[in-house]
């Protein structure tokens, strides 16, 4: 890791991109490309976290993102525990914040908590000691998502300015498009939301946004498509050949963007609706590599934080030693 | 560890405090203070499990006691198995006995069972050759909950004996209370178990009791309260307000025990029933301490139990190599 | 290993029995006979999987193989990672592949596959580039199962081939027979599938059959006997007073059998149903043998599989680090 990114980073949690400057997402980036050959290659990994635990904390369900931090926690040779949400003392009624200062007094140095409450994430960094990372929290934010997608696309274009991007679906329920529009602006990109009006009405952040794809399509460098959240839109008319007909991405769409354009997507993907099975696997999608971001990235993260909580511990030892006679 | 310490533990199985000795409970006591620092202060801990294998087979939700078991066994180098109770073979009409020979015969050194039927643990130790650890039997015992009670005694008061103990609520149908019972009066302690009538009626055990928990607050060094199991009590009346008047722990209340009193609860708590979160929260309530000892204590138990076990295999390499040929 | 052991095998997918080779099959029992000890003896393994990671991903319950197939990587020092498959994306009508590849992307070298269908390991195994070992498909193969079985015969018998095995009861709809059948048949064994004519009809492979027990149990070495799937005979008309009088192996009907003739079952054994108590329990009984047998075969199976990935990868770099820079 390069000395002077270590020096840089002095959070202990990881809540979210609004609040994180371009010179501390970039030391996670930088962070993450070290780690990624560990990921690629099968390259054995320094035990950055050897003898440190993780707590998994999924208060919904989520196989991809904590697959992904418990791959990442591992790889730097971190225990990861999981928290059975489904069949847990949450049951009982105890809260979120019982459950988890409970935990923590086990002895625990970081908690990875995915909550459908906004702002939980931040609630429960407030009642611990160890290291908070969100893994998403309602339809708020979700940063290591959007860290990861900004790996994956200064990787395969090289840069991470001066680009198009359209943020393309639904993207009003999206936390992970508003934590990739949050931390892709601070690099002087210009982002796009991309949708049918119902998707672009009433959203809670200043973006450009764009009904008509086709008109787009020919200043983008990337493309993110999100998935449709069928289970948010029972109560309104979709209609979903309509959908296919204005925004699918079909290879004769992709065709219109600019040349080395890439297609993102943070999946799991809906075949046949955000985009057909040929972009899907096309040679300008780069969605499993986005994958193996991901675990990049979480190392990043989780060793970035935990380095910040060991050394608040040893600036402050009393407040580690909590549990001493007396 | 303490050399005799080591010595005097012959046990493989621990299935409850009622057959155990002062002496016995002393030395998993001294074994457990030795390891609280690797919990309380992230210490690295010898790996004395390395390479032993401890199946977590828990036929009842109990996410702290099996999280607890867990970490107790990871932190000292073993790997923890944990049958899934719901998706198993359990559900095939196999006996518990069947299900762990079965595993014991992939190659087990440590059984922690839950069962909701009280005897399970020792049933399930006179048919395995492993270790087997009790994590609770129907209302029956939970012996690490008690231990690791002790051990926050101890370490709170510095002493274990001469103390006034109030053991309040729904002691009836509590295992800990039991538990606690069994080992803390092996060591010249008061011991009054304090409720309303209902909740001390058709005691299967010989204690004090009380129903005017004020009258015996000043004499109390360490009030222990339960939890109010509704789920055990649908067929009776059950009037909160009126339990609340007179053994919710309140700050009013609880300054009418001796001075430095502490508070005790297994968790999880019904705030603003058994206590309040004053009280909950406060300087006297030593609730997640208890936590804490609760991974140094379990750690305690499996590396003496599993000691135990290795002595008798090599005392007896036949009974070990049943698998041979022939 | 045997050194040449290590030379022949050059597969890095285990997808059934039918399509190996007599010599590969041996290669297997050879490392597994290797790595008994490991298992019966408690003896520490060589880390021959360290930094490996390998995915269960079971579509279908089954505590015991995928605890055995856990246990086997983890004593060879690879991580495990288990795909929980009631909570996970697949509820979002995610495919298999679009599952598997996704979790390959973040950095695996082997897929254990169960799934209720028949030929998924092998379509799944087209589609990724890791390992994939099959852990029952259907009724169609369940080779690490055969393979065990295998072992336990030639370790209990001294030998593998002469002899004669009675494969007893459903075994129609059993993938364990077939795989069995395949594997045995390939060192001049005499295999007899034995029930009521309802378990013989419309077998799909060519085998000898019998359905009068008594008969064929003079000539039989081994006796295998399988679990009534009742789940399976709904519409059926299933008498168990008749299949008991015709098939249970009773003490007396195995004193029919050769001498020293062994007992085998994949378990879990409805006791009282396929086999009295006595026998199961009984000194011909090799039922918990089998299941020792099943990790040792597990670890050999990972390790000759994942050995060929690499030796793979090393032949194709490119292949392997197609997550670089494009």
């Amino acid at each position: 890791m390069p000395r002077n990114a270590k020096t840089k980073w002095t959070r202990k949690h990881l809540l979210g991109l609004e609040d994180l400057s371009a010179e501390e997402i970039l030391t996670v980036l930088d962070v993450a490309d070290r780690y990624l050959p560990c990921v690629t290659q099968r390259r054995p990994c320094p035990p950055a976290l050897k003898g440190r635990t993780v707590l998994n904390l999924f208060c919904e369900d989520s196989t991809r993102t904590r697959t992904s931090f418990t791959f990442a926690a591992e790889r730097l040779g971190a225990k990861v525990f999981q928290f059975p949400t489904d069949t847990s003392s949450l049951n009982k009624k105890e809260t979120l914040i019982d459950t988890a200062r409970n935990i923590e007094a086990m002895g625990l140095d970081a908690i990875v908590v995915r909550h459908p409450e906004r702002g939980a994430p931040r609630r429960l960094a407030e009642a611990v000691q160890c290291s908070v990372l969100s893994a998403g929290d309602d339809a708020h934010e979700h940063p290591t998502q959007a860290l990861l997608d900004m790996l994956a696309i200064r990787r395969k274009l090289g840069r991470l300015q001066g680009l198009t991007l359209a943020l393309v679906g639904d993207v009003r329920h999206s936390r992970v498009a508003r934590s990739n529009l949050f931390g892709l602006s601070k690099f002087a990109n210009r982002i796009i939301f991309v949708g049918p009006p119902a998707f672009l009405d009433k959203l809670d952040v200043q973006v450009e946004t764009a009904t008509d794809f086709d008109a787009v399509l020919p200043e983008c460098d990337a493309i993110m498509m999100f998935r449709v959240q069928f289970e948010r839109h029972e109560s309104v008319a979709f209609d979903v050949d309509e959908y296919v007909r204005g925004y699918q991405l079909t290879p004769a769409r992709l065709a219109r963007a600019k040349p080395g354009a890439i297609v993102l997507h943070p999946g799991p993907v809906n075949r046949g609706l955000e985009m057909t099975n040929e972009v899907c696997d096309g040679p300008q999608s780069v969605i499993l590599f986005q994958t193996t971001c991901g675990v990049a990235v979480r190392m990043a993260c989780l060793q970035l934080c935990i380095g910040a909580l060991e050394r608040e511990r040893k600036a402050n030892p009393d407040r580690a030693g909590k549990g001493k006679r007396g």
